[in-house]
């Protein structure tokens, strides 16, 4: 069995079934990689193909079906799945409608995630096909989706807590990884073996960038510019452990630092504090939100949050920000990631990520130090 | 400017305006990672968070319009895409929609990916307001599209070729890194190291398997299972520079191989020979899945097909199947792929990425030894 014993997924299965049957809905049907892994524990990288689509099907009694390319049925097999209905795929004229077409049969009402954060994993074409021909009524099932995931499970924190301490103990390293000099993508580049070394199965995401006292953008690829002193290098970092990511950044003075990076670092430390203190369950989003933006004396980014929920995806629900009214629970995980204007076209972002509880939340990034460090 | 000149992006232009001037088709609309950065440059793994939609219109007169978060217009700004209309994202109202309204306005009919390989990668409740507020008419481009892609420009080329000989460099240290009582999750770590090490930016996929005289199934990830003599150790990579993939595989043999494996991998070695004699400009991709089939002896796997089309996706358009009746042109990339199952849940894989000429193709990886090689 991959990752989990069969109980985490019952589980899972139960949440969901418990939501559809308040709702009234007779099934729930997945074709993304994040929804079909984490009720299915079917993990590949083989997603990164478009070629071909994959379905999973959740009846609101009774287990899940898998609707997927025969290439994908040996590694179904070692999840719980036990209903697996495989065709040869790809399939120009009809690749897996049918099979779905008639997995559906007899449902009335079908959930669909096809709200925030949702994606259609499969062609319109197919999915509509498949709309035409099933007599069932299709609604949108994102809450429900949402409601479950976002509280973690005693399983899934320990993972998250182990790849966040990988990549505590690599960004531990930075003195000895990056020097003026360097050319930005070569510091990208050690950067990743580091956390490979450290522990991680994958560096699926690793963004950041560089410069004189800030940095302009925070999502670029890295370029051959070399660091230089008074640089501020920030590197962000999704490295993932049974596909499961941490996503937290830290911030470098390159040689020196100046008095105003200084000073945003410690703002954005202070906010990071404040996020701390309010990170409580029965708080909101917002609330939360609220307490980091003061601290930021209406210094403000385009970044659009300040934070988010984490698990089998980068960045997952809630926001936090003010529009986000999701209560805070325990057992969700999530990142504080206040973020700064410093002047035109320079910036800072911070970011730790957290678990909430009952009481004060629990660190699992290793705490970034209060002051700006200088290395190289 | 990252990664090419405005001219690469203004011939990719060029050519999809001609199509949709043939089709009658005022603009086209993207929300594709793949699709925004092939026509506008815009490269970023910040994709990996689902939480924000990103569009790019392409009308069949003029520039692209880049309708996207404010967090992604400082790299856009370093594309060649000049008009760039942003929010601040996420907005759980009006999350780009209005925005994406008010750029389709006046056009009649447009275009969106939504036949094979397409998906749609922005919630379908939005995507859905957008149809009804809008009075266009929606229509499948898929293919139009494929055109465009399907052939690689020599600045393409130039990449592909130099990520797939980063990989190539990467297997010839196998007998270093592999060896019988390596875990197989450690082989993988280290192989993933090995191609950062010569030169790949990123390995975003590395799926593999091992077993005694070959393996049951090729999208796993690697489990704590160590290496024994007699074992089939396969990897298949897709590794990236600039955000080109290679992907290719590539079998050892480790201590000893027996006479059923080294009989499976020579037959794979003689058919990827056939795929390389009959990979001409003229046949068609059906044409050169039968050459590569007749040489297995009528012996299947259940992978649906022999290669594929390569580039910004690990796996891109055509397929070399049966069905696929694509005309292979001097520019495409593509991999060779026959699959050979031994006996009962024992199969073994075989993949080479070639250029498409108008004589015969050049092979962009190291031509993989006659003979299974035994390491470790």
């Amino acid at each position: 069995m991959i990752d989990f014993p069969p109980a985490e997924f019952e589980a899972r299965l139960e949440r969901i079934q418990a939501l559809m049957t308040d709702a009234g809905m007779d099934a729930i049907l997945l074709c993304t990689e994040a929804e079909v892994r984490y009720f299915s524990g079917f993990r590949t990288q083989f997603w990164q193909s478009p070629t071909r689509p994959w379905y999973l099907v959740l009846p609101r009694v009774g287990d899940p079906i898998a609707i997927i390319p025969e290439i994908g049925a040996e590694l179904m097999r070692q999840t719980w799945v036990d209903d697996i209905r495989t065709w040869s795929s790809p399939d120009p004229v009809d690749d897996g409608v049918s099979l779905l077409v008639d997995t559906l049969y007899g449902f009335n009402k079908v959930g669909v995630p096809m709200g925030e954060e949702a994606s259609l994993r499969v062609p319109l074409r197919d999915f509509n096909t498949v709309r035409e021909k099933c007599p069932a009524q299709f609604v949108d099932c994102s809450e429900y989706i949402k409601a479950v995931r976002i509280v973690k499970s005693e399983a899934e924190i320990a993972i998250l807590r182990d790849i966040c301490a990988i990549g505590s103990a690599a960004f531990d390293r930075a003195p000895e990884l990056f020097h003026t000099g360097q050319p930005l993508k070569q510091a990208f580049r050690d950067f990743k073996i580091a956390l490979l070394q450290e522990g991680a199965e994958d560096v699926s995401y690793l963004v950041g960038a560089a410069g004189q006292g800030g940095y302009g953008d925070v999502i670029s690829p890295p370029d051959m510019t070399p660091l230089e002193t008074g640089d501020v290098l920030m590197l962000d970092t999704g490295s993932t452990l049974q596909g499961y990511f941490c996503d937290f950044d830290r911030n470098f003075a390159i040689g020196h630092a100046d008095d105003e990076a200084k000073q945003a670092y410690e703002t954005l430390w202070n906010s990071t504090e404040a996020g701390l203190e309010h990170a409580r369950a029965g708080n909101t989003c917002a609330d939360l939100f609220e307490a980091m933006h003061i601290t930021l004396g209406g210094g403000s980014s385009d970044v659009g949050r300040y934070g988010h929920g984490l698990g089998i995806q980068l960045t997952e629900y809630p926001s936090i920000a003010a529009f986000d009214k999701t209560p805070l629970q325990a057992g969700m995980v999530m990142t504080l990631e206040p973020s700064l204007t410093i002047s035109d076209g320079k910036m800072m972002v911070h970011e730790e990520n957290i678990l909430i509880t009952e009481d004060a939340p629990v660190l699992l990034t290793k705490r970034a130090v209060p002051e700006l460090p200088v290395i190289g």
